[in-house]
């Protein structure tokens, strides 16, 4: 995974210059999973984020709210899984208030102003944080933290995910070596109530923080708001983001060809992160890839993307190998964009099954061949997801325009259904 | 069923008077099962219609559409079954003219302008109606048409529902029995690509055209535009209802207690026949009943009630008995209605679950067990819903107004995912 604007490589979380992470078992989780991560930067750095719009949320997004809204400047993020901290209360906002302190104190000097941080939960909805738990884990969690700790962090913010997800990818700015590094967690929910989707996001750039903010909100409509797996939301849904200076750039500002680069390099971070959440939803066998051209515009393409990657029908036809075209055609006219069904392409693959508005006669089993060759209805394992072999693509052309847009999501299986209906408390 | 109001009467579609209908095997369906239906008025009777908004439509959508639009009277309503003539190009076109003409010559003597007629598909999307079929069908099917063929015509609708879907209502307007019956056809799919909502509703009352249109529309957003299945709309949805005035009354006005009487029937039928497609709904256990109150307006208060009944996550719990009520807070909060989580009151049935916006403790063998005696987990037969045992209910308050309003679904089981996956073609 390259290209001639960047590289990959290893790290995640804490590839860039100046951060260190810790991941570690406070007790939060019955199961004995790591379930506290802590990610600092060594030197201030200026934050941006994406919260969940859910009116019901869990106390930690009220906070970081304040905090990203202030401006301020930020050390760390810190993350348990096990109680999500949502729907409980005032107490729910108190626990949430002595965390932060509790961090505060454990990472800076009696000498220095208490700097802000930021805080993310994940887990049983109407639970209170174990507080007891927490208070032991943040002075051990500190005491691990190390500029290799990316690994131990993307396994502290799971819960349920059958794989971790991390990448960090490297460009060069003003001669200089830039990083990004991002790890995310998704929608596994073996334990009823758990559905959080969080990602965080470093990086050493050098930049104007409301640039960072507009780079990360684009960045965003382009991966992680293009994403489905089931059509909920959580109520602690978070993407994070930090940028710390420590490459030595000088600052990037708008409008620029370095803005461009490190926008382009945030973009990829993303959309992987992204890719990963949906390919490791719940009982998916593959990634779903939608991907629209000849739109309006792209926000129209996302539009008709995300219908068709959404789509219940789609989703049950992909699990189950059958090339059903008239599912697509269907998604994309209810997606609430208009367009002219006379002029509709649409693929499976390399599989023309309508042009122009017509059907095409096509090999249907070896259409279905192809599915079944993209989707592993084996369990998941810990292996790393790769792209190419489990992708299931979609193209759909409309004849509006030129702009395009994707979406992704994944198939819907039987383990979708048994994981959220049996595992009950 | 009945209320000071009005009477459940038998007949379904031609309980109205001035109605006759039948439904036949033509043989455009493999299964051999009825799958040709026509209604016919005496007189020509007034139309109104919702039909569906997807830019990828069927050609019989395109044909009523128009009609409707010319304010024309209506004679007869063909709905055929098997093949959904959408994403069939200029030929799907040219046989829905001929499939109307062959209706109108069939229903008319030679000496009359051929009476306008209304058609209607469902089926597989992308195949051409048989014509060699519907020609011989259509003189079947006229020369057995009688007011005793209500139950003939809601069965040869039908896809692959398991039960068929009909109800008449009888009221007083004007000291004369005023009636309203109605037919519904669901979301079977075991055959791939069949996904059509189908209602046609026959009424014997005398009423301003533009009055009966707006009572149509209305009565659809508090019904039908209310429930999901699994939130995929057809290339084909269709309700279409007709009023022939043949109950003897004068013609009744806008803002008349005999207007608001005549909307309440509408209403109910529609209403019945929603939750009967919703309850069939494929895989479903149960109906998902929500309800809301407390909200700005009645908009609002579907759109909440809307996202919780068609929340993937809600419906496995119901399915698996699991009293989760985090899920509908989170359903909730992500509906995209504002409103103040602290004042948040979430019911199980009668058990409380949240009071403003904190967890409360309840008895949760009890709420399972309530969950399991309201859904049935056998087989679905033939024998008619009964909501009284077969509804969850969830109820939901919110602390910003006094507005209500409803919305129902179906849970989400193993059986969904089989039957749109396994039976491919």
């Amino acid at each position: 995974m390259s290209n001639s604007n960047w590289i990959r490589v290893e790290g995640g979380i804490t590839a860039a210059k100046g951060y260190r992470a810790a991941g570690i078992t406070a007790g939060l989780k019955p199961s004995g999973a790591p379930d506290l991560a802590l990610i600092v930067s060594d030197v201030e750095a200026i934050a941006a984020g994406v919260l969940t719009k859910s009116v019901v949320r869990a106390a930690c997004v009220d906070y970081n709210r304040q905090v990203l809204s202030s401006g301020s400047l930020v050390k760390a993020i810190l993350c348990n899984a096990g109680q999500a901290n949502a729907c409980t209360g005032e107490e729910g906002w108190n626990n949430t208030l002595e965390t932060v302190k509790l961090v505060q104190k454990a990472i800076s000097t009696q000498a220095e102003i208490p700097p802000e941080i930021l805080v993310a939960s994940t887990g049983v909805i109407g639970k209170q944080l174990q507080m007891d738990l927490i208070r032991a884990g943040i002075l051990i969690v500190v005491s691990k933290l190390s500029n290799t700790g990316g690994e131990a962090v993307a396994k502290a913010i799971t819960t349920t995910d059958l794989v971790t997800k991390a990448i960090a990818l490297e460009t060069e700015i003003q001669g200089k070596p830039v990083r990004i590094g991002g790890i995310s967690k998704g929608s596994g929910m073996i334990h009823p109530n758990m559905a959080t989707m969080l990602a965080f996001v470093t990086s050493d750039a050098a930049v104007e923080p409301s640039l960072w903010q507009a780079m990360l909100s684009r960045a965003t409509d382009a991966s992680f708001n293009q994403i489905t797996v089931d059509g909920d939301t959580s109520t602690n849904d978070m993407l994070l983001a930090l940028a710390n200076g420590q490459s030595g750039i000088e600052q990037i500002t708008a409008n620029s060809s370095d803005a461009e680069k490190l926008e382009e390099l945030l973009t990829e971070v993303c959309v992987y992160l992204a890719k990963s959440v949906a390919r490791d939803g719940e009982g998916a066998t593959c990634l779903l890839e939608v991907e629209v051209q000849g739109a309006e515009n792209s926000q129209a393409a996302r539009q008709v993307a995300k219908a068709i990657a959404g789509s219940s029908l789609v989703k049950s036809a992909v699990f189950g190998h059958d090339p059903n075209w008239g599912r697509i055609a269907a998604a994309a006219g209810r997606s609430g964009i208009d367009f002219d069904q006379s002029q509709l392409d649409i693929y499976l693959g390399e599989f023309a099954m309508m042009i122009k508005g017509t059907p095409q006669g096509f090999d249907r089993a070896a259409a279905s061949a192809y599915l079944k060759a993209h989707t592993n209805n084996l369990p998941r394992t810990q292996s790393p997801i790769d792209f190419q072999l489990e992708t299931v693509k979609i193209s759909v052309k409309l004849g509006e325009g030129n702009s395009m847009g994707a979406a992704w999501g994944c198939d819907l299986s039987y383990d979708y259904v048994k994981i959220n209906a049996e595992y009950t408390t």
